[in-house]
This record gives structure tokens, C-alpha cells and sequence, in this order.
């Protein structure tokens, strides 16, 4: 699925509702880090005129989705509040080449496979809420089912649009940009495969 | 207006029209840059939890203006580029005290200062675009009349908010905030004044 190389084992969906409040307060973390990474993007490349807008409209629509996860948790008598990143996206990153334009063109494509990741755990945390949702289990609702459909198409779309984006960046050919993608998704799938065990939406969870 | 110690000239209206393009991609960059200060108090505020969807929400309009300008600038045959920024707002956060709560209440107040005065040079200039778009002066139209009448109220109701969030903060009373804001208002104002000319929102212009 989105170019990913390597596929999250699906009880972790029900991993996930076993700490569920803290899996949405990373879930809202997330969004807000991803909006702000777009925004610095646009500052750091400001001289790239062709992605201010899209950039800008990313970051948009991931403050949209961190408010709607904060609804969630107050939803459910929670309250966002600071929590410790997984080591996941600091890990990715650490392939970025420091040589201009492949920073900018890995940076992009690493925004790209986060957001691929984050749509595969979401649909099948998406799964196992409905899945639990159908048993009557009581720590879940069809709003948490709702949600996260909902969320699934923007991260899709959002994967396509960081490597439309990559693609468009002078001086760099469209089978160059594969290439790195495909080099790029190895490298995530290796990070993800060997991330800790925490209640993170990046992270390893055990079985309940 | 807005608790504005200090009033800006009419003419820089005028003045602001001899240079519209450079003015324009200053007002963008000022947009960007307010979504990004809004988006890094969510972060270093994490525990704050009635600052974020307030800030959020803020950073999302923010965005929206920066897009609406830089289509603006677009219009213009311009393009969205990179720009030295006017000392205005490093100057003026030079008054932030460093200890908390009060670091975060003038920081919001610095914000809504910003605002503010945004607001005041955004009026003027509206004002000075419908006169000349009334004179057939080509250099502008009616659609960059409408952009500022557009932006005013939000940048005055950002001011509210920003004051409003200052007032939320647990530990500091109502009083010490309207002191803090009449404080950090002289102080903008004396940056106003002293600011260097140059084609940027926050600095001075001579008269053309």
C-alpha cells in the first residue's frame, strides 16, 4: 500500500485499543507536527515558489485534523497535554542526504512515507475499532470508527501530494525520485520494524 | 485603536502604494510567520490545554491569508520569494520577561500587539487603495481594496483572541494583564516609531 515496504502486523489495531487514550494523543501530536513541518518547509524553501501553496494547504488541513483528534480525547474526558515523540520520524529523517536539491527532494519523500505509514495504521486501527465496535466492547464507538474513516483519503491524498511534490522540484528527473522513494521506504520499513514498544501510532505494540 | 499607543501617519497609506509589490510579499511572509509563532506556542504551551485549538485555529486563518496574498502577488506577476524581515517583531519580543507564567502572557500580548498594528497599517493602506483605484491610478485595483477590507476584521478579532488567551492563563489576574498590555503597547509603540525605512508592514516609509 503507498509504495510502503513493509506491513504492519493488523492485531496491532487491537493492540492500539488497548491504549487507545494514549495512541490519540500521539494521533494529535502527530497532526500538529506534520502541520508544522509543512509550514517550516515553506520557510526553509522559500525560494521554491511551488510549494508555498500546497505546503501551506497541508498544514491546513493537518491543524484541521489535530483539532478533530482533540475533540476526540476531551470527548473522552481526556485533555491534550505534552507526551514524548516515538523515536520513529527523527529515525526516518536520519536518511536525508545534506546536499541540496536531495535534501529537499528526501525530506519530501520522507514527509510522503509518514503520512503512508500513518494511513496503513489508521486503517487498520480503523478495523479493529469497527471490529470492536460490533462486540459491544465498551471502550470504543462508532465516532472513533467515523473518525478515523475519515481520516484515511486525506492521508492517502497527502502521501501522493509530498511526492508530486518532489517531482516537481527543478533540476531533478521523475526516475531519480523513484529510485530515492523506493530507497526511502526500505529505510521506513526497517525503522518501523525495529521501533520500541510504546503506545505510539509509529511505534511497536505487544498482543493484548 | 486597539490599544495602540501610537498611530501611524496616513501617508504611509501612499507611500505603501509606491512600493505595492514588495509590501505584498512582506504581508505574506508577516501571515506565514504569525502561523508559525501560533503553531510554536501549541508546542512549548503542550500542557496550556486551552491554548490549542484557540491557537490552532488561528494558525489555519493565518495560512489562509498567506495563500490569499501570495495569489495576490501572483495576480501581480510576481512570485512568492524569500525576503529579510523587518526588525519589528524581534524588537518588540525583547520585552518578553523570561520567567513563566509572564513569559507566556507578554508573548501573547506581543502577538496581539502584532495583530494589532496589522491591523492599523492593513486600514490605512485599504484606505489609501480606494483612493487611488478612485483616481485611476494603475498601479492597483479594486480586488487589492478588497483584500484589505477582507483581512481587517480578522486581524481584529486575532487581537481579541490573543488578549483573551492572555486573560485564560491559570495564576495571573485580570489586572496584572491589562498592565502587562498597556506596558508591552508603549514599548511597540516606541519600536514603531523607531523602526527603519524600508518596504516592509512593520517599518517606516517616506512620503513619495
Amino acid at each position: 500500500m503507498l509504495h510502503l515496504q513493509g506491513h504492519t502486523d493488523p492485531r496491532w489495531g487491537e493492540a492500539a485499543i488497548a491504549c487507545l487514550d494514549e495512541i490519540l494523543l500521539d494521533h494529535a501530536h502527530c497532526e500538529k507536527k506534520a502541520a508544522s513541518t509543512a509550514l517550516s518547509l515553506v520557510f526553509r524553501y522559500a525560494d521554491q515558489a511551488a510549494l508555498a501553496i500546497p505546503l501551506s494547504r497541508l498544514a491546513r488541513e493537518e491543524l484541521e485534523h489535530f483539532e478533530l483528534v482533540v475533540g476526540h480525547i476531551r470527548r473522552r474526558n481526556g485533555e491534550f497535554r505534552r507526551l514524548s515523540p516515538s523515536p520513529y520520524a527523527a529515525d526516518l529523517t536520519a536518511a536525508v542526504r545534506s546536499h541540496e536539491p536531495a535534501r529537499l527532494v528526501d525530506t519530501l519523500l520522507c514527509c510522503a512515507l509518514i503520512e503512508a505509514r500513518s494511513c496503513e495504521r489508521m486503517q487498520i486501527l480503523g478495523r479493529a475499532l469497527a471490529d470492536a465496535v460490533s462486540r459491544g466492547d465498551e471502550r470504543v464507538d462508532r465516532e472513533l470508527v467515523d473518525l478515523y474513516d475519515g481520516l484515511l483519503a486525506s492521508e492517502a491524498r497527502h502521501f501522493v501530494s509530498y511526492v508530486e511534490l518532489a517531482h516537481g522540484i527543478p533540476g531533478v528527473n521523475g526516475a531519480e525520485v523513484e529510485a530515492t522513494l523506493v530507497r526511502l521506504a526500505k529505510h521506513e520499513a526497517a525503522v518501523t520494524a525495529a521501533a520500541p514498544v510504546s503506545a505510539r501510532m509509529h511505534a511497536n505494540l505487544r498482543s493484548p
